[in-house]
């Protein structure tokens, strides 16, 4: 089994190996968009054992040990940490094939130097193996990705989170830079139960009363000041199944007073409120020269009975239709049509809206902005080698690759950074397999320059860091 | 020519091929899912000659000689026998890269020992060897079969038919299990014209009086029982443009009434309609422990002209839109939700929806039973290498490849069964080519564990072999 | 450097090899749609610098530069044509891996024998040696062409064009075959603000009074059979989003009478009067014996403030929604049951559809017309080697890829000419892979008739040249 994840997997030609090893290896992290708890990292916190770490909260690994049939007990029920950790290691060689194998092998390698396949036969000894080096110093929170070499990671916050922890670590985070990013679906909401409820809370957290559409936009852009002070870059939507048409600042703000005025409106209503928000906010975060995340396509809604036992984000979501084209680019059109669209990250769930995705990156741009709106890195169910590629082919063959800002994790665990390995290796293999057929050039500074922009150039320069 | 189809074709590596021969092909056939005919079978039918056999029921090879430009009257027409297998001979050589120029060669040089390409000039020689063999005693139905090591095959029949072959099958069938299966079109099909007459029908095949909703699920419910004690394990659904609503029980009765009395239901009133009768079939399956196919996105009505030409399953049939996830996703929660979701195989014939329905996989989940909902191997259009290979790489991505049902044919060929051949070779390429890249263990037990999961085991496991 | 785009780039095996230079590479050129200016080709046109040749009027260039944050002055404002040129090649190394990386240093190395990579230290040094060469006798219109062997190239025109060019084409062309090909969307436009204009306009055009629907088609088809008399056999359709219904001809008349009479239809309206058109236009070209190209799932409408700066056809359109399959079947089957179904290509711009509508082939035939209805050449945004790839295996797998009519550019551009060589390096890449891993025959004819069809010969049968 000696080859199995060697020191050049993945990497299929004489120019990738060097690519990888001497270029890409080496270069710092800069994980632009993720959901580690920022608490966890202010608090440096540590692990009491590898399930803690690794196993309980993932649902990656939740969804794959449903699907080989383990019990509910074993995953998010009330077994014991021990026999959760057993459940997903007599899982993982059912796993082969799957990106998870790999990311559990690499894992238990490049954090605990554990060489094993993760077994029935093997989880006594990894279990006691790992736990025991928990303890030391490189395995707390920010020890880990100093592991990895991160130099910036931008967690994922809600408009009415506390910050307190970003601020500490403005102090204490010491090589490690880790940001705010304002994950927004609260404010357009609308159609949840307790939006009004969410509207009070917003007005305590900001000293004002909100009675009307104005008050509510005022609100919310001083939300966004705290969030940019704290060194807050980008923002993230989660548009699952989205539609857009432009509503007129006086339609949105009669739709809110209703809402507000505890009305429930009707399906269309809903869509038209979001529509007049999004729009709004669009223009806020160009204002203040953020990044713009829209994830697009999920289907969230799937098992009912799983929602119940294991919460909104366990793990069985799906792939949703088709991204709409046009409102898509009806959105951002009206954004530029204010003088203020924002850079933006499209991140589609659905392996169709590749291309179609790839190509807006013509049809929305900015002066002296390169990449200013393009297709963002495989995400979620697409995170693995064919669908980094799948990605990469679409980005440099509807789009423009050296301006691509790379790879991030969008990750709630602290190992997955070794993603951005896996990342790199599959980035430098095809650059290297193109350069060998004759494709791209052979000249070793041009490819250097392309592998370095897309793994880390782009993303650091993104970011002002 | 001698390289055509040799003894490693498709297989890429050394460790491909060792998987191949030394696992792989051994392996005894289970072809859950086909249209043979079981009379055939029961009867052990002879052919008088390669035509009857071969061509003339054969409607994948009547669309490549229409697309050829062949004139209809040597395809379905009242041409001779012979005269047809000249117009496919002719055809041959002018597919080549389509699946059925590897079909054709491969079916010639595993049953008839025939390696001499078809074309014009060698349609006389092939003729004759292959009529001369068709006397011998492997080249009757079952004969055929045992040939190629096929273990059990389910063949697809309606709710009413009579099924005495299947019963004597079972008796005589010797080493080879034909079982049937449900294709329970018919049940649902609530805006056909003559969709009473079949009620009747239904009525007398189980000495009942169907009068209202109740009686007709009663009397579908009976025909199930018969068809379970005659061995059935899989039902199977054809579902074009699939939408589904959760429609109440009392509703459906409603309409079913209607129905009955001679109304034309509205468009929306057949999908309603048919919608709860899913549901009801659904957890009927589910009850007996069947596995529940479904076929999805269908574009069967194309040219009117060639439907009045060549029937109903003429070979003229295309692709249609997405599969509408939400719809999917309805049916099986309000399954899940009513504790009878059945173990479900999707075949979507759309290439987009192989990621979507791949990840459902991990949405709709049975402790105790892995691969509960699956995507189902490459069917009809996509039965090619190409489909395949995506097929398996969606699957081991977006799911667990481990637990794959694997292969069937979904043929009325009785020489179609060199297609899991075809499969097991693309299986054991795309396992060997990952390990040798360091992307799957090197580990020979582990791989041909995987092998041997996906080419047999599942599928005989499935069916309580 | 100098391994790039070497003689055997694209070519992974040693028949590839074979094929292209022996077989593939000799052949002339048939490109049956493209947009170059007859105007152009009849004035044999001489250009003064590399700037009016190349960059000013190319939209793939003026996308790619606008990604890479380029100033619009720059790319279609008041800038100089040499500040234009430069800011081109400043762009090129950014491109590196899309198709216009490689078609730029081709079009540089077979045109001008300029080895150099374009950027912004050789600008200086490629544009005065381009330059000088712009006034030998090969860099003409027509000089151009006859360098990359093009023996007939068929233009884009609109119903009311001048076909003077054409008509001097005929006599003074010399070995080149320039033909008209009929743009027909003004046809169809009945949405648009000057449709009534246009209808005036077609009047005087045909010495008619058109005072209804009746009257309207006469003058069409007086059109058409002028386009006919100057050697048009093709039409062509760009239907962005398609829908169509069965529309009959007094409902037609109706809306048409409507419309001329300067009432804005709805939206439902305009497809239904337009689908009428379309119906009529399909039975004339199947009457003239034409080929109808029909281009699906454009975008065209995205950035309004481009539409404004750079025009209705400026680079920065997208790809729309999936195609409507059963829009389009209800078409193609209405024209078959008026017996006047023509030859028709589809292009699909989203990559979702090559499947979907390869499979059509099969749908809709001819007794004698091989590949009646087929998958066309990768269109527009998919014109990249991936984009080859995946529609020649679509119609491998999904059709019958010998009877496929192969490339063509679809271009502005008299360079574009050298996307013909890089297609049938694709083409003699995937038959010489395909050929060596056992899964096409290696008989030589076998393969380079293949090719020779693919590359040539099919193209030149279709036009009867």
């Amino acid at each position: 089994m000696s080859s199995f994840l060697h020191d050049d997997f993945l990497l299929g030609s004489k120019t990738a190996r060097r690519l990888y090893h001497e270029i890409a290896a080496p270069l710092p992290i800069v994980d632009y968009h993720c959901h580690l708890d920022p608490r966890d990292l202010a608090a440096d916190r540590r692990f009491g054992n590898l399930a803690q770490l690794w196993v309980t909260g993932d649902p990656y690994k939740h969804r794959a040990m449903r699907i080989a049939g383990v019990p509910e007990r074993l995953i998010t029920g009330d077994a014991l940490e021990r026999e959760k950790f057993d459940a997903w290691a007599a899982t993982v060689p059912q796993t082969l094939g799957n990106p998870l194998h790999h990311w559990t092998a690499l894992e238990l390698k490049r954090y605990f130097a554990i060489d094993e396949p993760l077994t029935a036969g093997s989880a006594e000894r990894i279990w006691t193996a790992a736990n025991a080096r928990l303890a030391a110093p490189g395995f707390s929170a920010r020890g880990l990705l100093a592991q990895r070499n991160v130099a910036c990671a931008c967690t994922s916050d809600r408009l009415l989170d506390d910050l307190s922890a970003h601020d500490a670590l403005a102090v204490a985070g010491g090589g490690l830079r880790v940001r705010p990013s304002l994950r927004a679906d609260d404010v357009v909401a609308v159609e949840a139960a307790d939006f009004a409820e969410w509207v009070g809370a917003l007005g305590r957290a900001t000293n004002s009363v909100i009675a009307d559409y104005d008050a509510f936009r005022a609100a919310v852009a001083r939300r966004l000041d705290v969030f940019a002070a704290a060194g807050c870059r980008l923002s993230d939507h989660g548009l699952d199944a989205f539609r857009y048409v432009t509503v007129s600042d006086a339609e949105a703000a009669t739709l809110f007073a209703r809402r507000l005025a505890g009305e429930t409106l009707t399906a269309g209503e809903v869509i038209r409120l979001r529509c007049g928000l999004l729009r709004f906010l669009g223009v806020e975060y160009a204002r203040r020269g953020w990044i713009m995340q829209v994830h697009l396509g999920a289907q969230r809604r799937t098992s009912s009975r799983l929602r119940r036992v294991a919460g909104p984000a366990g793990g069985y979501a799906g792939i949703g239709a088709a991204c709409d084209i046009p409102s898509l680019v009806g959105w951002l059109d009206d954004l530029e049509g204010a003088g203020a669209l924002p850079r933006t990250i499209l991140y589609p769930l659905n392996p169709v809206d590749f291309a179609p995705l790839a190509v807006l990156s013509g049809s929305f741009v900015r002066e002296g902005g390169p990449g200013h709106v393009q297709l963002g890195p495989a995400w979620w169910f697409n995170d693995h080698a064919a669908g980094m590629r799948a990605q990469l082919e679409a980005i440099a063959n509807y789009g423009v690759l050296s301006v691509f800002i790379g790879m991030t994790t969008d990750s709630r665990s602290l190992l997955s950074m070794v993603r951005h390995e896996y990342f790199r290796r599959v980035c430098c293999d095809w650059v290297g397999a193109e350069s060998e057929s004759g494709a791209l050039p052979a000249d070793p500074a041009e490819l250097a320059a392309l592998v370095r922009a897309v793994c880390h150039d782009n993303a650091h320069r993104a970011l002002a860091l």
